[in-house]
């Protein structure tokens, strides 16, 4: 079978070298460069060679962002040529569309690697869903910020000091907004919920990063007996679902606490098989790149999701509700108790209606932090 | 598609659940089970009723123990019907036989709920194999013995009374030696070998169960920074491979210290995917149900793993080789150096040269007690 990468950064040499190396019934025909790095026959800085050749069946896209993606997974699945993507960005923001167009056009479309890099997460979701509900979805989805906070948890590191730490070794960006801010794994968290519930996930959901994360902040859990993750997560009941991201303090001998370094674990719970989790690289050139060879070979076995998003399921963000720890020096609400030194706890919140008051706290005290308190309420 | 399932006991019961209340393009139209229990019409004492009914495409064996279960399914095997099984004693003795029947009438021979419950453990292996070498495996694999490890750590139980805790939850069998000596997980780590490692794997392997755990070893490790868990683990290199069930002290704070309950924790090494974690429901009606229900509609969508076993990878005991703690009275031989008060430890041991000593101190000292260390030589 012919394929076509497009985007030979990271990821996209990753996916070359693992079928060069390992698939020899894959043949990677053609590359798409920048005009000043084509250095090898297959590669072309023109889409139209792609898409205009009946060989090429799978378009694999590994550039990242939204444009020019967006346009050439449109111009591929409107060719009827299947799609691999792991562009969760893109994904995020257009996943009904894309689906839409495979559907039309009977293409596939295949985003194991937009989630969990190497783990097979979209590909278990849609197994489980074969016999049973989902009925929630949470986990560890982006391993950078686990780097920080198990730097920070295990050599008592600054955050300043744990990202810079992470920045050096490669798994943080120069401008790391998009790991620390949560908006990773709010793109993440639209995914897996699409693909757990079968709908075309809001994008209006709350969000919130751990770039206010201290060293007291994480002394003052661990007397608790918990620790912070990084969370996204999605729960559906009786017609309805919620989907927040949010840091949650986890029990110290948790598995999520237990996940090291830059590792994602994700969860879900089914109907009759249960809690299940799943554990592994969440980036990486050989794990991301992995994940989009197992797609390319699904697609070769026509094993393929098929998604149509026709639940009709209501966002209702009252669904996902906490405890929630809020330290700041601002003056608690009077429906709060006291939870430490500079800090309290308000039961019952909503995700949505916590990450308003987390607003309203920072527009005073901008280095205030939040955590879910999990196994409350 | 028509199906017939073999036993309605706990599992059996499970997938007729599973498939009246979710799956309604897959009818159960046969059950075997005793004279005497034959309450419904389609329920039958004589499997030639299911082996000559040539609607009925898939047998699904939850009966258990060696025979008849071995003839049931060579007969079903034989018949052209595929086969879908739980039953890791049968399977771990005669997988060669039944692949090799599988193989030469076409038939489809699944296995999923043999080992890890409701884990996609066993299709996990299989994808991953698609792409890469699995180098080891290991893991938390039985309910049982863990539920008692983790009830001895966080509530300082005895062995005997956290035994006595899972009987009466039904988690441990009135005469529990297939779970604490480790019986049961050798079986399915023959079977977890014979997947990862397409090898007809040996079943002259080293297994040493947790028997003789004691509340004492328990401090003794946590005084460590270790916690004790029963793993059943394997590896191949350079066209040999090695496999054992032993107990194994490990971390902490690792994944598999955090293991609660009776949950179970599997895990493998990819070439490119890396490590991969695997965590959910080892056993009960519902999980394991799912389990095979999930084979039964893998044979409908005719994706069928096929092995063969003809790797010819060479069994090499000494490529397993690991640091291990004896507590015992018994006086240490020479090359072992001071651990804790009556307990020394030996570098550098096979889990086979392990298990002998282990033996030799047992003949004099029948409450002793042996672990691996993780993450030692």
């Amino acid at each position: 079978m012919k394929i076509a990468v497009l985007g030979f950064g990271t990821v996209g040499r990753g996916v070359v070298n693992i079928i060069e190396d390992r698939v020899p019934q894959v043949q990677v025909a053609r590359i798409l460069e920048l005009p000043d790095r084509c250095v090898e026959p297959r590669m072309t800085p023109n889409f139209d060679d792609i898409a205009n050749d009946p060989e090429i069946e799978v378009v694999v896209e590994c550039m990242g962002g939204l444009e020019p993606a967006h346009t050439f997974i449109c111009m591929a699945l409107t060719a009827g040529k299947s799609v691999v993507t792991s562009n969760k960005a893109v994904v995020a923001e257009y996943f009904e569309e894309f689906v839409n167009l495979a559907n039309a056009h009977d293409a596939g479309f295949l985003i194991e690697a937009s989630v969990g890099g190497g783990i097979p997460w979209i590909a278990s979701i849609a197994k489980v869903r074969r016999v049973d509900e989902v009925s929630t979805f949470s986990g560890i989805m982006n391993g950078t910020t686990n780097y920080i906070i198990d730097s920070m948890a295990k050599q008592d590191l600054d955050f300043d000091i744990a990202l810079g730490r992470a920045q050096e070794l490669g798994y943080a960006e120069r401008d790391p907004s998009a790991d620390i801010d949560g908006i990773d794994v709010r793109n993440k968290t639209i995914i897996s919920a699409s693909v757990a519930f079968d709908v075309a996930c809001t994008k209006d959901l709350p969000v919130t990063g751990i770039r206010t994360l201290t060293k007291r902040d994480m002394a003052m859990f661990r007397q608790k007996g918990l620790q912070v993750k990084l969370f996204g997560r999605g729960v559906q009941r009786d017609g309805s679902y919620a989907v927040a991201v949010e840091p949650v303090a986890v029990p110290r001998d948790s598995m999520e606490a237990a996940v090291p370094s830059n590792f994602n674990l994700v969860s879900l719970e089914g109907t009759t098989v249960g809690p299940l989790k799943f554990y592994g690289q969440g980036a990486g050139s050989l794990p991301t790149g992995n994940a989009m060879v197992q797609d390319v070979l699904d697609v070769a076995a026509h094993v393929q999701p098929r998604y149509d998003f026709s639940r009709g399921l209501t966002y209702d963000p009252t669904l996902l509700t906490s405890s929630y720890v809020f330290r700041t020096s601002v003056d608690a609400p009077q429906s709060a108790e006291w939870y430490a030194t500079d800090a309290w706890l308000v039961h019952h919140l909503s995700a949505v209606d916590a990450h308003k008051l987390f607003e309203q706290v920072q527009a005073r005290d901008p280095k205030a932090f939040m955590a879910a308190i999990s196994r409350e309420d």
